[in-house]
């Protein structure tokens, strides 16, 4: 999916919503667990509940792991009945990879060819290597690690270089000229995660990177505010990628449960379709 | 598996070598390649041959997941193996994850509870929320990802800091206070992975953290020096683990693979003997 398909769907929602499929076997309602496949029923429910409200679906895979093989199918079907349902929506696999370039390769082949993604999140600590063999791919998103939204991401990733700089703001600029100087645009394949805990600083990292689209978790649980989030990171073409996953999927733990996600997605895009004005 | 088990493994063996399961399809011998279950036929072939010459066994996840479900079962087909027919040996699952402290947990419960590995790789990043999960499990080991292998490491990782040391450094230092704080000696459930082409940064390395085991890609294929390596690293305890994958799994492409295997594996595990003396 290129960048005027995701902003048109933007446009034609009113919403920049993602919702998080952090789907946990012991948060999900009690009738389910002993199906077949849990979180795959699960999460097939809540997508075509909140479809209408949102543009991107994001399964975290951990929680898909945590089940070993058959938790990894459930993953599959998950990302192959958006594909197949909901081809507009994007599917993002949030799943922080990033190893040596031969190796990544491999982690890209699984996402964008085993399973159908639109696009990966990624670890930059091991630099342009670990990101190019997602690169490759046309039509495909990295979306690379800048800022995240836990506690102690200022362990690291704020730590002030003596160029004069924090660590983020180069990990971000490198990784756009990278991608400029082999792919083309930045913007058309390259997102970063900024975390919605740390709303001023995307003032900053929206002057570096003015184009790119943003993907900011951390509204609703973590705390995050979506009027700041909106206030300092939104661009000319949207660029901004909200997700909530808890505040959405778990809203009722009873048979109910699509329909209260639903209502929570609706009330996000409402506000959503205000601030787009 | 503690660090005492470890050592002693490594005294009767003679070797400290790591075994890299980087399984791909596409460079095994054709005739494993028909079968239900091609890279655990190939990994159970290959740890029979070697399992004399090591003391690790190393999978790396992206070989398995390429193949969606089925790999994944098939990575937890070889866990399970080397577990069960030779439990001395340390089972890491290059993994090299990384996410907020909830979402870690859930990493943690695949790789110690789903899957039955010692040792899980981890990116730093996201700073010591990412790692604590890990941590928690006593027998297990966290290896942290320091000065890695790959020609873009150099993109960030040694990257100077305001306050005068390089990232990795202070990757090292402030994983090894957080774990001691929390958990006591951090040599017990810590390492760190330095790259085999970085030789010279192991002795600076090794002077930060004299006791911890170091993870050590990138001798053979990657061009790193096994004499190297063990002048810089060495310490009372052994405390290196080296890695080589295509140079032993892929010693031949026919059907005398596990023996050609196993005659890398003995060679390089002479050579150890010899340096632990």
């Amino acid at each position: 999916m290129n960048y005027e398909t995701l902003y048109s769907e933007i446009r034609r929602k009113g919403s920049f919503l993602c919702v998080g499929l952090d789907t946990d076997i012991h948060k999900i309602p009690e009738h389910l667990r002993c199906e077949e496949y849990p979180l795959w029923s699960f999460n097939r429910r809540i997508i075509d509940a909140t479809a209408p409200f949102c543009v991107a679906y994001k399964p975290n895979t951990a929680f898909y792991e945590a089940h070993g093989a058959k938790g990894w199918k459930e993953l599959e079907m998950t990302v192959d009945y958006i594909k197949k349902e909901y081809p507009e929506i994007l599917v993002i696999c949030d799943a922080k990879r990033g190893d040596i370039g031969n190796t990544a390769g491999l982690y890209a082949r699984a996402f964008y060819e085993s399973m159908n993604a639109d696009a990966v999140t990624l670890a930059p600590y091991m630099g342009s290597d670990s990101i190019a063999p997602f690169l490759d791919y046309d039509g495909k998103w990295s979306i690379v690690l800048a800022m995240t939204s836990n506690p102690s991401a200022e362990d690291f990733e704020t730590l002030g270089l003596s160029e004069g700089t924090p660590l983020y703001e180069r990990i971000i600029r490198q990784t756009m000229s990278f991608v400029e100087k082999n792919y083309g645009p930045s913007k058309e394949r390259l997102m970063f995660v900024v975390g919605a805990t740390r709303a001023q600083m995307l003032a900053k990292i929206r002057e570096i990177c003015p184009d790119n689209f943003l993907l900011v978790p951390g509204v609703g649980a973590q705390g995050g505010s979506l009027e700041e989030v909106a206030r300092y990171g939104l661009n000319s073409s949207c660029g901004l990628l909200v997700n909530s996953s808890r505040g959405i999927i778990y809203a009722s733990k009873g048979e109910d449960f699509a329909q209260a996600a639903a209502a929570e997605a609706e009330k996000l895009a409402t506000q959503m379709k205000t601030i787009l004005g």
